[in-house]
């Protein structure tokens, strides 16, 4: 059961989001703008990033909304993002996107644990200063994500098909967009 | 050296926020309505939360600025500001805002330390379920924007006065106005 007294049947972030409106506007703009706004990185990559990070921080929610997310984005689709979030340094990627996760990995414990190492292996393998920064921010936002829906104690749903609406749905619409009631119940 | 090159002269977060105005401008809508916005939590008490969990992350830059807005903007000032991130249990505060700061400290390390017995302690002392869901947020936030600027290696102003200039802007004109250089050059 949730800390505090959430609306029912909202999953995960979407209870506390139902719960305070004037904080969930804000959080699902930050989320538009980073996953699926203007970047060099494409949105799959800037899920798989989020969903890495939240199985990182052991975030169930997240991790498998995100993993979801990215693999409905990536080619390789749901095999790729398991193989991506389990290790990314044996899942078939290139090397720009391995360097950026691995910056990634290092922002979970603490921002300052990323070295000039990190930062000059990504810039080798092509990444540029706008990919290293949204790669750092995106994988800073899901420390802040993940303890939301830990913190509260959310509803962590257990079918996959919770996270294949989600899925559907998020690609289509966007993160400014809030599922109601009738969605979810639909899915 | 910032990991990046971000536009000189801008201290901390605001180095990354000129190099992306796209990810800034919701950046600082969050912190807007998450600190500023209306709560039963003062926006004193909540600069406390933030400046008290950017100490526990050793985010030296996020620290000191919302300390300084902190003290501007509650009755003790600096020294009672220095008392509760040094040590909330023995910092001369009320019981309620005692409580949410053992929430906030949960939430640094991850999401799920929060218990059931910290959230019914709260509670006990007279916490809403807004204060706590608040108290969440802005621990989980600050998680985030200590992330962001520690994992660009940002540049940390050492001078008091860098630190109070910016509370009187902040306290007077919120988050969603971004300092000018020149703003930045007068301080």
């Amino acid at each position: 059961m949730p800390h505090i007294d959430l609306p029912e049947g909202y999953p995960g972030i979407l209870g506390p989001m139902a719960f305070r409106p004037e904080t969930a506007a804000a959080l699902n703009e930050l989320a538009e703008v980073l996953l699926r706004g203007p970047s060099p990185l494409s949105r799959g990559e800037r899920e798989l990033i989020a969903a890495y990070v939240s199985r990182l921080n052991r975030c169930t929610f997240c991790h498998r909304s995100h993993a979801a997310f990215a693999a409905h984005q990536l080619d390789g689709g749901a095999e790729l993002v398991e193989a991506v979030t389990c290790d990314p340094d044996t899942a078939p990627i290139g090397a720009k996107l391995r360097a950026l996760l691995r910056i990634a990995s290092k922002v979970v414990p603490a921002g300052r644990n990323v070295t000039a190492a990190d930062v000059e292996a990504a810039r080798a393998a092509g990444a540029t200063d706008v990919e290293i920064h949204d790669t750092v921010l995106i994988a800073a936002a899901f420390c802040m994500f993940n303890r939301y829906v830990d913190g509260l104690d959310t509803w962590v749903p257990h079918d996959d098909e919770a996270y294949e609406a989600a899925a559907r749905r998020t690609v289509e619409r966007g993160y400014r967009v809030m599922p109601s009631l009738d969605d979810l119940l639909g899915a």
